[in-house]
């Protein structure tokens, strides 16, 4: 790759994972259907799955805005859980089925350009999911889907969450990396903002039905140094 | 297994990584060699190797006493060095020659059956270093070595350095698994002495030629769950 492009000088790739890497609304409905139906729930089930993601921002508001002590995201998904739940007319749900019901974020299922294109980066580029989602969520996400990290970085390892400029920079500093040796990789404009901001560079994959048919970002709105349809042309475009 | 053997209900396994799944020694002294020789130097470079591993634990000491704050350990590595290297005759070495020459940690060799091992193991646990080399330095040993870690986990995330019984809680506690769920693998008494203080199993492998021929622990001098002469034969008693 040329001195000049604004990629050159890139070492490592960082990921966001849910909504980039993962579909995280057909998955989280599949699972909340595999496990509640047979308790005799009839749910709109992406209705359900949408419901929980609308929670997720303001669970981790509480602790970016230092409200509460940093908590892992399934803390966090498990409150947010109870919270709608009612909503959806489930009321009185066993300790059992709300664990199990959380643990459907670690059964997601990658979109399906995703595990090929990574262990294509990999040959060139150190690859590290920069995620809210903990680290055990991250483990299981990779073993599901075959995700060949060299490490997992994110919130976890932070102590708080993106779009904290700490998150993003602890994830370099681990990898012993400046930030303009970083690229974020995001089908989310609010985070590769945050990610520039720190000096990152920033790539944008877009996914147009991430929450539901045509409500997703098919373009970032923010400038951004690569874009790809999918991970496969961020891999083309990086020369991996 | 069967319910009643002690390794039974373990879903982890954490390793120590200096001396247990990499040959520090051998490593640090033909890096130190292809380094400092074209320079002039003749060193006995075993004897250089062993100086600074010598200083390992006095400089982890100072973190782990509050003297110092959390430091990664190329740091340390490089702090260490610049202490022994006069006894050497190396003086005045420039800052790029230091810098290199830490980076000899991140250039070792793993002991011939440990890969293959790992692979085997992995189909049946979870896998992560508890080590308590740093982010990056676990990440080029693992790809130099094709080691294929679910996490690096050890110091760096804990934010002290083993003994410390945060550093073994931590790795559980990011796997969501509680101590006795995972099993400490080291060639060092002293660790899994301290790992079995926390809660967790034990496995010890001999290594006896770790500081030199005969020089290394041969078997454990604390009871541990499980031996083996080598990672396999580990790999073969947890029936993986």
């Amino acid at each position: 790759m040329s001195a000049d492009t604004p990629t050159a000088g890139v070492l490592a790739l960082l990921f966001d994972v849910f909504g980039t890497l993962v579909d995280w609304r057909a998955s989280v409905a599949r699972e909340a259907e595999r496990i509640l139906a047979p308790l005799g729930h009839r749910l709109d089930w992406a209705a359900f799955a949408d419901a929980w993601r609308a929670e997720y921002q303001p669970g981790m508001e509480e602790v970016r805005a230092g409200r509460i002590p940093f908590s892992k995201l399934d803390v966090l998904h498990r409150r947010n859980l109870e919270r709608f739940a009612p909503r959806f007319g489930l009321v009185g749900l066993p300790d059992t089925v709300l664990h199990e019901l959380t643990l459907a974020w670690h059964r997601l299922d990658a979109w399906p350009e995703v595990p090929a294109a990574l262990a294509r980066l990999k040959r060139k580029f150190l690859i590290a999911p920069c995620s809210n989602g903990n680290i055990s969520l991250m483990v299981d996400l990779a073993r599901r889907n075959g995700l060949p990290w060299d490490a997992i970085l994110g919130a976890e390892v932070a102590g708080d969450y993106k779009p904290k400029p700490r998150v993003y920079l602890a994830a370099c500093e681990a990898l012993d990396l400046r930030p303009e040796q970083c690229m974020m990789v995001a089908a989310h404009s609010h985070d590769l903002a945050s990610a520039a901001q720190c000096g990152l560079r920033t790539g944008h994959i877009a996914r147009p039905n991430e929450y539901g048919p045509g409500k997703g970002e098919r373009a970032p709105t923010v400038p951004v140094d690569v874009i790809g349809q999918g991970l496969d042309e961020i891999a083309a475009k990086l020369q991996a």
